[in-house]
C-alpha cells in the first residue's frame, strides 16, 4: 500500500496547488493521498484568508483523503520547526510512504548532503557555526556560511550548488529531509520542480497565479481574476464563506489588537518569547508607540537581520504568548496528536487503518480532547496499547489551537460565528460519495 | 499658608463638580487648590472620555492652580488602592492642609471610627473577618459584616451608621481617612454633603447630570443636552476633541483588542494578575470565547461576589498585565513621584515652594523621567539631599502611566495623535493669566 503525503498551506488552494497535486499523484502513484495543512495560521506568520474548515473541504474535494491539520505551535515556525511538526505529523500517520515536495533545484541529493550535515552537525561544522556568529551574522546567513564553507573544505558540494538553500522551497525542503532523519523515518521523499509563480510573488499571472496574488485579489474585489486563478470549488467556497461574513480575512484586521497589546509591553518581557532576541523587543516596543498599522510596524522593525517573515511571526509567537521553552520542547519531542479537519469516503478507510497503529491519538472530535487522554491513561494502566504521548505537551499543543480559532473567529465580520468556540462545534468533516 | 487638595476624576468636569469645588474653597478659603485626576483610565475601570490633558486644562480653568496626575497603578484600583494613591500623591505635596471630599452622610466621625479599625486592625475585627471570610462572603461583604460586628460588640457605632460605608462616596471617604493615618498625615480631613445626582445614575436631570449621563448623551451625539450640564469651558473642549478626532473614548473602542487578548490566554496564567482570583479568572476565561462584545462579556462574568466595577478593573489588570505583587508594593510604599499635567500661574509660584521640600520627585517634563532619577543619585551620593524614592518601583509606575497613554491613544479616530508618545510629547501645561 502506498499513501502519498504533502505539505500544504491551501491559502486558498489555487491551479498551481491543482497542479503539483496531480503530478504528485503521477510521480507515486498511491493507493491514498494526505496532507498536512497549516490551520487558521499560516507560516508567513498572518491568519490564513479562509478559515481551516473551508480550506479543508476544498483539498477534499480537490482530491486529498484526509487532511490533518499542523499544530498552530508548528504552523508558525520558521522553516526547521514547521518540517519538524508536518513531517512528524506524516510520519506518526505510521501509514504515508511517500512524501512530495515542491524544489526549485529539484536536487534531492544536495538538499540530502545539506540535510545530513544539520542532522548529524559535525563538529567542524558547528565550530564554523560559532565563528560566524560571533561574526555577526544572524543565523540563517550564520549557517548558510558555515555550511559553505564546510562543504567546500570537504569537498562535498559546490558553493553553486549549495546556494539552493536561498531558495524558499529549497530551504524547506532541506528541513523535510532533516526532520525525516530527526524522526528516523522511512518515508520516501521526493521532490517536483517547481512551477508557476513564486509563492511571494504578488502579480496577477493568470491561470497560474500565486496564493498572495489571489489574496490581493480578493481585497481588491476582483472576483473575475480569481475565477481564472483558481479551480471553481475554491471559487464557490470563497464566494459562499464570504457571504456568510467568515472570510476574507486579513493580517490588517488584527492590527490594531496586535499593536494596542504591544503597547502594554515591556522589552524585557518579550525576550522569554520564541525567537524574540538579537534586538528585536527593543524594535518591536519602540515601532508599537510609532504605527498604527502593522505594515507600518514591519517598516520600523525591518533591518538587514530581520526578515518580514520574521517580524510577522515574531509578533504572532508574543500575541499569543508563546515561550521558548515551549517550542524547544515541542520541536524535539514532535506533534503529539493527529487532529483530523476533514476525510472522504476513501480516507475513512485508511482512518481505519491508521486507528490501529498510531500511537499518538487521532482527534476527530476536538471537544473530546480531554476524554481521549483518559482513554488512553487506561489502556497504559491496563497494558492494553503502548502510546507515545507526552500529556502536558498534548494539552499544551492542542490548547494553542484552540486559541488560535478563537482569536481567528472574533475578526469574522459576521459575530454570530464568534460566539462559540468553533473547534468545539465543528468536528472533523465527513465527505461521503467518491472524489477522484 | 492653606492648600486645599482634592480627588477627581472629572470624567468629564460637570456642573456639579464645579459646586463642589466652590462649597470646598468656601469651606477652606486656601490660598491655593491643587488636584490629583486619574489618568487616561478612571477607577470604574474604563478609559476617560476626553484625554488627561484636556481634562486638566478644563480643570486648570475651572478654578484648580495644580493638577497632579494619579499613577494608572492606583486609580484603576478599588477604593482601598485609589485612596493611597491619592492621599499619598497630596500628602507627598508637602504643602496640601486640608482635604475636602464628597460625602453621602457627611459624618466624618463615623467614617473616622471605621477608617480607625481599618487603620489599626484590632484582633478582634481580624478574627471576625476571617470567619465572615469562610463563611463563603466576598472579601467587601465579610469587611461590612465583620465592622458591623465589631462596633456592635464594642458599643462603637449602630449598625444603622456603619451601613453607610454601602455608599460610594462614603466608601471612598473610609479609606481616604484610613490613607491619612496611613502616611501619618497631618491633612485636615472635611466632607461636603454630596448634591445632584449619583455618579452612577445614567439619566439626564438637567444642570445636575451624572459624568455617567453627560457621556451617555455625548455617546448619542445630543449636545444640546450636554451644554446644559457642563460649563461653558468643558463643552468648548468637547467640540474642539471631537473635531480633533481625540474624543469621545468609550470602553467600546477597546473591546475587540480585551477580548481577542482574552481569548489567548489560560486561566492559570491570569492568577498571577491583581485581583483575579475566587474563580474570577475562570469566569473571565470561558466569558471571553463566548463574547464579542464588552457589555456581553461583563453579564457572563457577572455574579453576586463579582460586581461590574470589579469585573472591568480586572479585564484592565489583565490587559496591562498588572501583577498582584506590584500593587501590593505600590499599596505599601505610595506613589513615587508627582506628576504635574497643568498648572496656572499662581499654580507656578506652589510648585516653587514644593520643589524645596518635596522627597519625591515633580514631573513636569515625562521625557526627562530619566535624568530626574540621575540628578537624584546625585543629590543622594553628595549628601545634598534626602529623597524617599524607591528608584525600581518609580519605573514601573511611571512606564504604566506610559502604556496606558499609549494603549489609550491609539484608539483615537485622528490616527496622527496615534503615532507618538503624547506623555512624552506633552509636558505639563502651563496656563498663564489669571483664572480666578
Amino acid at each position: 500500500m502506498k499513501v502519498l503525503g504533502i505539505i500544504v498551506e491551501y491559502n486558498p488552494f489555487h491551479n498551481g496547488h491543482f497542479y503539483h497535486l496531480e503530478q504528485a499523484k503521477k510521480l507515486i502513484n498511491p493507493d491514498f493521498t494526505v496532507a498536512v495543512m497549516s490551520g487558521n495560521f499560516v507560516q508567513r506568520g498572518e491568519p490564513a484568508i479562509l478559515n481551516k474548515f473551508s480550506r479543508a473541504e476544498i483539498a477534499l474535494k480537490m482530491g486529498i483523503d484526509i487532511v490533518f491539520e499542523l499544530p498552530f505551535l508548528y504552523s508558525i515556525q520558521d522553516a526547521g520547526g514547521f518540517a519538524l511538526g508536518s513531517i512528524g505529523t506524516l510520519n506518526r500517520t505510521e501509514v504515508v510512504t511517500d512524501i512530495v515536495f515542491g524544489s526549485e533545484s529539484s536536487d534531492v541529493e544536495t538538499l540530502n548532503v545539506i540535510a545530513d550535515i544539520l542532522h548529524n552537525q559535525p563538529e567542524e561544522y558547528q565550530k564554523l557555526l560559532k565563528i560566524k556568529l560571533k561574526e555577526g551574522y544572524s543565523f540563517p546567513n550564520a549557517r548558510k556560511y558555515a555550511l559553505i564553507d564546510y562543504c567546500i573544505k570537504n569537498s562535498l558540494l559546490s558553493e553553486e550548488k549549495i546556494l539552493i538553500i536561498e531558495k524558499s522551497n529549497d530551504i524547506l525542503g532541506v528541513e523535510y529531509l532533516r526532520a525525516l532523519k530527526e524522526y528516523n523515518s522511512k518515508i520516501i521523499p521526493h521532490t517536483i520542480k517547481r512551477q508557476g509563480a513564486d509563492y511571494n510573488e504578488d502579480k496577477f499571472k493568470g491561470k497560474f497565479s500565486s496564493a498572495t496574488a489571489i489574496r490581493k485579489l480578493w481585497n481588491e474585489k476582483k472576483y473575475d481574476l480569481i475565477k481564472d486563478a483558481v479551480p471553481d470549488i475554491t471559487f464557490q467556497k470563497i464566494l459562499e464563506e464570504e457571504k456568510n461574513g467568515r472570510a476574507p480575512i486579513f493580517l490588517e484586521d488584527m492590527e490594531i489588537s496586535f499593536i494596542s497589546h504591544l503597547r502594554t509591553l515591556d522589552r524585557d518581557k518579550l525576550k522569554k518569547y520564541y525567537g524574540i532576541k538579537e534586538g528585536l523587543e527593543q524594535r518591536i516596543i519602540e515601532a508599537a508607540k510609532h504605527n498604527y498599522t502593522i505594515k507600518g510596524l514591519f517598516e520600523d522593525v525591518k533591518a538587514k537581520r530581520f526578515t518580514y517573515t520574521r517580524i510577522k511571526r515574531s509578533i504572532l509567537n508574543i500575541y499569543f504568548g508563546i515561550e521558548e521553552k515551549l517550542i524547544t520542547e515541542a520541536n524535539k519531542k514532535g506533534p503529539q496528536y493527529l487532529r483530523v479537519l476533514g476525510f472522504t469516503e476513501k480516507g475513512r478507510k485508511l482512518l481505519s487503518i491508521m486507528k490501529k497503529k498510531v500511537k499518538y491519538p487521532i482527534i476527530t472530535t476536538p471537544s473530546n480532547y480531554i476524554s481521549i487522554i483518559k482513554k488512553i491513561e487506561r489502556d497504559t494502566s491496563n497494558n492494553k496499547r503502548m502510546w507515545n504521548i507526552d500529556k502536558k505537551l498534548y494539552f499544551e499543543m492542542i490548547k494553542y489551537d484552540f486559541k488560535a480559532t478563537n482569536v481567528y473567529s472574533l475578526y469574522y465580520k459576521n459575530k454570530e460565528y464568534s460566539t462559540f468556540e468553533n473547534d468545539m462545534k465543528f468536528g472533523a468533516l465527513y465527505l461521503k460519495g467518491d472524489n477522484t
